[in-house]
């Protein structure tokens, strides 16, 4: 059995000496462990890799941990299993396309459990990969809550915005905290908004780049978990950073998915602390 | 005889055949040359280097090429030199010590005319080199009028801002026309203004950057020559940030002095063409 | 009417305004030009797309050119058309995934004629891209034979070994001259050879890197058409080293397929020029 | 008082407790630690950086850490102070006047004892300064044995093979193991010896590169701590991609110096950890 420990807590001496003592009781291995503490805000964050032979419910991790830390600790204890994800995108097919092949070729580890659109277009692409297509129209005057429900439903791990170009209401929002994720075509915070690639055109950047965050309630705004750039020159009109660029959405937004569903991922203060 | 021809003006059918001829017939070596359009605003750029056995003057080359290009394009015609620079900084050595000892090295090919800062600080650093250095204080009242004038009378063919914290008024601007550059320790159009690296630390991105770009009368906002980042991550406080964006800073500053003196810059419509 | 002229030639005085001249008075627009001389073997490499609105025979340029061109010129005229390719393949999906996917999205531009392969376990991944593939299985004691007979039937632009884990006879390399595509899983040239991850783990390296390069009758040893790395550390074994290296496989090939499909390669003394 | 604890051996359960719990008892706080397993070896690397409010003496932690670890464990408890490195060098001054500016800047928080070159062109480079230069020349019968002595004799913690064009006997080695560091200047192990760029040339690739490695008796194949690359294309001669290639030089040796200042280097098996 495998577990990932999650910790998050105010800063006190001893809290490791504390946790590998309570685990190792337990008789579980560490494989590997991370530690960090911000400075800052006086907070501390620990990732632990555990394996045991015998079986160890989960309540029982939890209720020794908890003896141990503070009151208001954060602990989160996930058995180690294979994740699952739903995507939403709009027309454009280079994530999506991205993540279906890799998936494919088991390159991620996960279960897609669908994919939602607002638009039909990428159906047959999906329906290669015998995955679940849902389209649902944006002409539809309950689109956002047609898509919520069937979110819940279905109950991924996490929701990938694949090129996904609405904006969610924070009602959508606030139904998967800290659970979905945007890839945004430029190098946050320069370029929010629509149509990065021209912004960028028109204000003459050397490099282009992209950014995965997670959504919180503003534009663009959301803890950032990956970003890359690559070099630009004068020759490249808007739609040649558009092409060139998508390489590097494809590749920052699946680095994303990885670091996220390998449970690496801490959010603090609209920041990401990741291991 | 070497010179590097630079022509700009709107395109039109046959250019690099006339231009050639002229060049031919001036009997010139054409050792490199250049071409772009801008397809958005149908103008064409051309960058020549040329080499001849006989003594030829500029005004003969320069009236040739006017007989066949269109009235009102801009040529400049450069004959191979040594250039020159003026380094303005105010209390950071990181920039102005790469340029110094990347000029002692010769890797440069450049003449230092001077370094003129509004703080005492830098200047046994400076004087180590046997460069003039000179202390013009931000506490008198005609400060930038006095900078102005010592600028003039060095007459170089770059000021390059190396770290200069004060803002130049236009009326500096005016005076030294597309030959300022400033390094700004950004990846702009992000964190514009004062302390970027304090903001990218709170913005909490996954990469600190800078950006080399001409001045012009908005802050941050002229044309840019180069960028470039580097990867950070939470552990990373802001100071952090700033000691390992130095590297950045330096690198970036460094290739666009090269550019810029090598004569391989066209600006346009606040952008650069660069060849 | 739109062509890419490719010229390589003996350097001499003139090139440039000589054959500009003639698409001239060809009645050509030139689109775009670059030239190149290597000073070390004194050799001229053009090329220049040019577009005609009236119908212009391939045969009138090449004659045309020739009249004015050294004897022993090298001179390509290609009319723009949609390029094809044909993949050889192992059993990894990786890079073959990633070009039937930008494919299928039309990143590409180009026709897949047909998918070859030693195993039969990518049948089902390209079929669903309605694609032909022939499982022509190592175990054939004529395999080589038939697989040439099949792309010589085929007659694509370019063959590409997407992770073809066999060596090339030099029979088969004769019957495609600089038309075979290789990507090896290294920054050639360390690593030659099998298994290049389990030698960059064994040597302790910081960079792990991908190239691709047109085949010849030395192993790993052909011109270099792209290169790229990325930073590893001591937390990798060499599967991870293998996984994680995927995504500059990928990103490499696809590349060299798109400068080579566009036609912006010489090979010159078994190294590359790219325009 | 401040202490970076090294502790590597093989692995067994509980280490990471034991460790914690002997340093709390002494009454110190954990600011930062980081711990690895070689798989593979089956081997524990743990680093540790405390702060304790009382005196507390080297030999009492490391009294304690030997009761609670397997009896061949390799323990080492630094005390925090400024460190000092020797800088060998022959004629280039890229890297030395790197080291040299970032010291003056304090950027490297080190002292350099000394410089010691086979020629004398860099002393007035040295003297600018303030730093002993010592010109001990390869021309003396004793060469090796004097610089040898003069190191032992100024005690460095390392010694930076700044671009040192000669290779150092095994009695050099043996005298200052894992504590002399090369720059070299080629991603190895690609273009081992004499002018990698001219390799890297003849061979025409397309990316350069450096690397910072311990010594050891086999050229160019001692542990790596860091590598680097830019891309290059067919416009660089060997003589620019030597040019070029100095940023990457600098930049990695100067990451080099700076991992092993902070002793975060273990050597292992011919590779390093490096936390």
């Amino acid at each position: 059995m495998t577990f990932i420990i999650l910790i998050n807590t105010k800063d006190m001496r001893g809290l490791v000496h504390k946790v590998s003592g309570v685990l190792l009781n337990l008789g579980f291995n560490i494989e590997k462990n991370d530690e960090f503490v911000d400075k800052e805000s006086n907070h501390f964050f620990m990732r632990t890799e555990i394996k045991a032979q015998n079986e160890i419910k989960k309540d029982i991790i939890y209720q020794k941990l908890q003896e141990i830390l503070p009151q208001d600790s954060n602990i989160d204890i996930i058995e180690e299993q294979r994740k699952s994800i739903v995507i939403l995108c709009t027309k454009e097919s280079h994530c999506l396309g991205d993540i279906l092949i890799k998936h494919y070729s088991d390159e991620l580890n996960i279960d897609i459990k669908a994919v939602i659109s607002n638009h039909n277009n990428l159906e047959s692409l999906v329906e290669k990969f015998k995955i679940p297509y849902f389209h649902i129209s944006h002409t539809l005057p309950n689109q956002e809550k047609l898509i919520i429900e069937k979110c819940k439903s279905l109950n991924p791990n996490l929701i990938i915005l694949a090129k996904y170009m609405r904006i969610l209401s924070p009602n959508f929002i606030k139904e998967f905290p800290n659970k979905i994720i945007n890839i945004h075509h430029s190098f946050l915070p320069a370029f929010i908004g629509a149509n990065p690639y021209k912004q960028a055109y028109d204000r003459g950047v050397k490099i282009i780049g992209a950014t995965a965050h997670f959504v919180n309630n503003e534009l663009d705004c959301g803890p950032i978990i990956a970003q890359d750039i690559m070099q630009v020159n004068h020759t490249y009109s808007w739609k040649e950073m558009q092409r060139a660029g998508r390489n590097i959405e494809r590749a920052v937004l699946a680095k994303a998915i990885d670091l996220a569903l390998d449970d690496r991922i801490f959010i603090h203060k609209n920041k990401t602390i990741i291991f």
